[in-house]
């Protein structure tokens, strides 16, 4: 669960961008102040949970008075017309955080449930679905969050906390033997060194440098399969490049370690929840 | 064009995102810190742009010095493979911001890609396309100004700037009229106001108690096309409810003047454009 | 009541304002850190209540431990002498929040004596006092609830929320005509347009062209019951132009439906509120 | 001149305040983006300058393409008619800050001019006007700015610079001796002390004990004479207690050396000035 | 004690600093999420504790849950292996915050330990000993407090709370007299006058021109004494330039006021505290 | 270097807790506005230079008008007396950021200076020396760059970027297997995994479970030598504990491939440097 210290900012300058300056002033004007509601979240589609903190958290900085009730957990699976959270208290709060909410929880259970869906599509192989850096601005704490929730793992949260050395840096040092010897020389102890490779060529040529993993781009499964093979474990092996439902698992079949994926983050739909009035 | 002054904030964000603590370490530990390169930013699949000032700006808050030259506008059809913009410039500028800059531009392209195509499927018709409050948390603004660009119109901006009564204000009002009632005495004489229909006995309501505009709510084409005789001018007509790129020339063709969509903010998938070093 | 989301940053900056770095050296170094007061906000002149949120917020975020009684509620008129509020506890926190509180209070309290003062002035006519953008910078959504609840309405918040279409437009624009079509086919639906016509003529061409208010600038109460007339309620009728407390009941005779007041935010004077210790 | 670094965030804020989410909707609207217009700030009443950095900064912040010409300088007393500034360059800019930059000036030079006609007034005794911290929250480093352009003094900028014991502390330290061995014992060696005294009683207790400035608060001016002889030049004298332009000169009759008065800042009018378009 | 409203954005931070986007990952991953502990924060050095309350908030920023015990007070004497406070609770929250409180009490124990060493050595003296500007960028509020705490006084917060005229404005303005003159003519009357002399020549001219304190900058203790006989209670005697542990008696005995000590905020080492779980 | 993106915020806000509400008041009192200076930036011992982009910054935030010329870089070593950049402009600029500045850089320059005399004292061991998260809440970014300018290399930089299991996590987890197997189930494949031991026989357990790196803490040189053949280079080894400029050569005669201190960062005395007016 992602610390609230780090959330919070996130979730007030969301209610903000919705209330502007003058707040619900269709509730305002509709709504008798002293009116209380009873509310629940419930998905409209099936699909994996996340967000859940996020989104309860909209609600509770409009109110700290609302009363607030989990049905169920961020990572479980969720089928059409669950009630997700149960929320009651004054109706102002509870329709003026709403969408705010909604936007939150639908996003990131949109990103868990893709994340699920590939993770499903390649259960029996040992590979594993991570994500990448291609996520919402402003948002990647939470959509890495979804990734995990997902069944996902984890890539690099940003450029400072591991080095990935892609094409055009090897471009730039002058070779792969070079851009490894860079990076070993200026890499602290703890950070780890994975270099994407488009050949077996270059696989070869980083193998031989020394690496922590390799990302092989737009490979082949036949080409994969050889890739692995010369890894020989002697490396992380991570297979990248537009994979979807369908292609993944022939990608997982090859043996590789890990499955990358950029569309789990940047064009997944999302879940369909909804915030029904119950009393 | 969205304002420097409200976008900034925005991409600085995005970019303390990804840059982290200790910026983009693969790029120090590896490229010559005097290292200059030339890029593109090229189109790999065909769409409509938007985003490019924001991601453009990414590069120039990394590094002024950098020299930047737009080949396509906000708004224009690309086509693959087609060169949007041109940045020059100290290498490590230009990689660092490269992600961030990707992020943006991807995301809000696919949003006016996604708003184009429903555009086009009801050209012809009277019918304008809007979005709803179902953006991306933090990105609203931009997200807003890419359905203009995807020739798009856009409803309320938040939760301030309109009444919008929806079923559940109307059940807490204590029906139409009494919410109608209570929206008119208290909006002030530049606030429009727009009620939310499920059924043609509420409009008829509606309509006798008088409003801005009606939010025709999951209705057949032909309950829209009474809805529509009904109203006979009186009053601006929006469908909404899960409109796809396939039935909207049905919904269209009810004579509808507005029609909503959520997923082209919330579930448009993004329009794949890429960096490519050039020399 | 505006959201507190939104009013305590400004609370918040008031306090540190008047705190500095160092906090309130004098109570610190003069009073004993466990002595407690009990101290009353009270009225040292009539008027109408605003503010007294904002005011008490300044006592809380000090220390949430204070113990708060409120006596009066915002929009209430008060004499000279009454008692607003009641403030208990350490002695540290209410000197210290004291001026903040009193500086918030004081100030929206004269904004909505003025309001009401004007509103009385004109009470039996059918038109309501509304504000202007010309309030204090960073106070604003203060400003505008205080003329609420001095009985006036509010004009739009900012730029962004409704079209005014200015003399200055006017002309850049090419003539109203010009003007109104551009801007009737960029305003969104449920943004208002309003016009602001100097002659009878450009009123004519306003009607013509079609509008939903006319702000009637500085004319002559003969010159707006023309105006009034033409009109002939196919839009809301705005006056404005300097007019103040006895010249407000000769423009509302001539049947306006607002009249429009920039010193009732920008000049009125405060309303003096005081706090005593009572014991 | 107030530091710009201190000034920008105040500048920026308001701006945000005024353009909202979506900017100026009018103007974005009704003016082509390519009109460029020159336009001219002008007094539509005599007055004292203040504010025009900041004014100006709303029109840098917005383009800083903006050519920005200054006739006149802060603290110079304009007249009816005068132009203090000449701004040339992008229409959409000019009219969207326009406001912005009108609501600080006038605010400014209001406070500036209120406090130059209360120095006239007593011009020729030694007394000199000084503030108080009755300021308007989040303005209060502009509003001392404008007293000091005024011909004012600044009286402390916060609770944190200096030592001024008022009744409150007197009553909770137990007595004026008490109250000032205290404030002695814990001051910085660059902090001065001044106390409040409502009686010649209470003048002597604190001329005994030390004082660097005595605020003798509402006092009549035989009251005032008779401290002042007490004191002798041991301290500075400060009279205070709503103290108008009609009643000033007696005060500074009685050889006080200053006179603080909240409404310069509280309640002073702006002073008008217009923006017109001249070409 | 600083107010928790000026420290609270400090130490908030400082955790963000530390926990970054993705927060404390090993106790994520190794840690049960519903194990508890009990800790203590325990001396490892004798010394002067400062900063507990910043070092406590920092746990109760991340988990308000945690259980807090406070054992001893700022300013007092601790010793090796005594327990400071106790905090029980998530052994997530009480892990996550241990590094960024022990740095903030470590550092302000540190100063306080420095500032008291320093106080004890001149015992017997009338000087007292004050710190500088040479303070930690962005910690200047809580290293000012630890010296009152370790009995030392404060110097000015900054370069807007008292005036302190050194070499440079003495050059710069034309000698000392213009110097002070202007100084006079300008300062507020609650703004003390300080001057830095570096010969006793200088010294004459300033208490001829009349000054509030005089700054003697690296004179010997035979100067001092000749200087503290010529200010003969006039001013009030700062003397200053490297004094250490060993000189200071030296230069107290001068029969200075003040002396004036950098290094007990710049280059003070630490206090080790640990926190060590107990159950 | 450190980004400007980055590094701007602290330096701004640095900058505005010296400067506070009025700015340099002495300055602006004593100092003609017109007046201009030369001035260098003067070491005043000899040490290794850092930070000095940060302290540019400031005098560059303040007057982007200011000619600065450096004249030495970060990194390199200077003698006493030496120039390390001159600044020029208006004096009002110079002197107002002078103290903002060369507390940066004397702390910063500090830093690198004990970290070079650490790494100078085991020079010709493969020994390297390494920070550790003891750093100064809020500069951490520039005092990690620091150390690596003294010749250090960087831990981690906080929380959230590899995985370090102290005793405690220990512990908590139930002995180093069950820590480790749940680290490495939970870990990204690009974080790195780091074990404290205390004993060998936990050496043991560790290197069977496998990981990255030991920490082998407050081991005599002896224990290390022999923790070092255990580890026999499938494991990055660290010693810590107290080791001072004097104990370091031992440990590092060890083997260990890293010796990690607190006291570079948290109790460095700073290095002095002084700005001087040349003219």
């Amino acid at each position: 669960m992602t610390l609230r210290l780090i959330v919070e900012p996130i979730v007030r300058a969301a209610l903000l961008e919705d209330l502007g300056r003058a707040g619900d002033i269709t509730t305002e004007a509709v709504v008798p102040a002293e009116a209380t509601v009873e509310a629940v979240i419930v998905a409209r589609q099936p699909g994996v949970l996340a967000g859940l903190d996020a989104a309860l958290l909209a609600f509770e900085l409009l109110d700290p008075g609302l009363q607030i009730d989990r049905r169920r957990a961020d990572g479980e699976r969720i089928s059409r017309g669950e009630t997700v959270a149960r929320i009651g208290g004054r109706a102002h709060a509870v329709l003026g955080a709403e969408r705010t909410a909604l936007n939150l929880l639908s996003r990131m259970s949109g990103v868990a449930t893709a994340t699920r869906a590939l993770a499903d599509a390649i259960a029996g192989y040992k590979a594993k679905i991570v994500c990448t850096r291609k996520t919402t601005p402003g948002l990647r704490v939470l959509e890495k969050e979804a990734v995990r929730l997902g069944g996902g793992a984890n890539h690099r949260f940003g450029l400072d906390d591991a080095i990935l050395i892609k094409d055009n840096h090897i471009a730039l040092a002058g070779g792969v033997c070079a851009a490894l010897e860079r990076a070993r020389r200026h890499a602290g102890h703890l950070v780890k060194i994975e270099l994407e490779v488009d050949t077996l060529d270059q696989l070869a040529e980083a193998l031989e440098a020394g690496v922590d993993a390799v990302l092989l781009d737009n490979m082949t499964p036949e080409t994969l399969r050889h890739a692995v093979a010369m890894v020989d474990g002697r490396a992380v092996t991570e297979a990248s490049g537009r994979i979807t439902l369908e292609t993944a698992p022939a990608v997982a079949a090859t043996g590789v370690d890990l499955i990358s994926c950029g569309w789990i983050t940047h064009s997944a739909p999302i879940l369909d929840l909804g915030l029904d009035i119950v009393e």
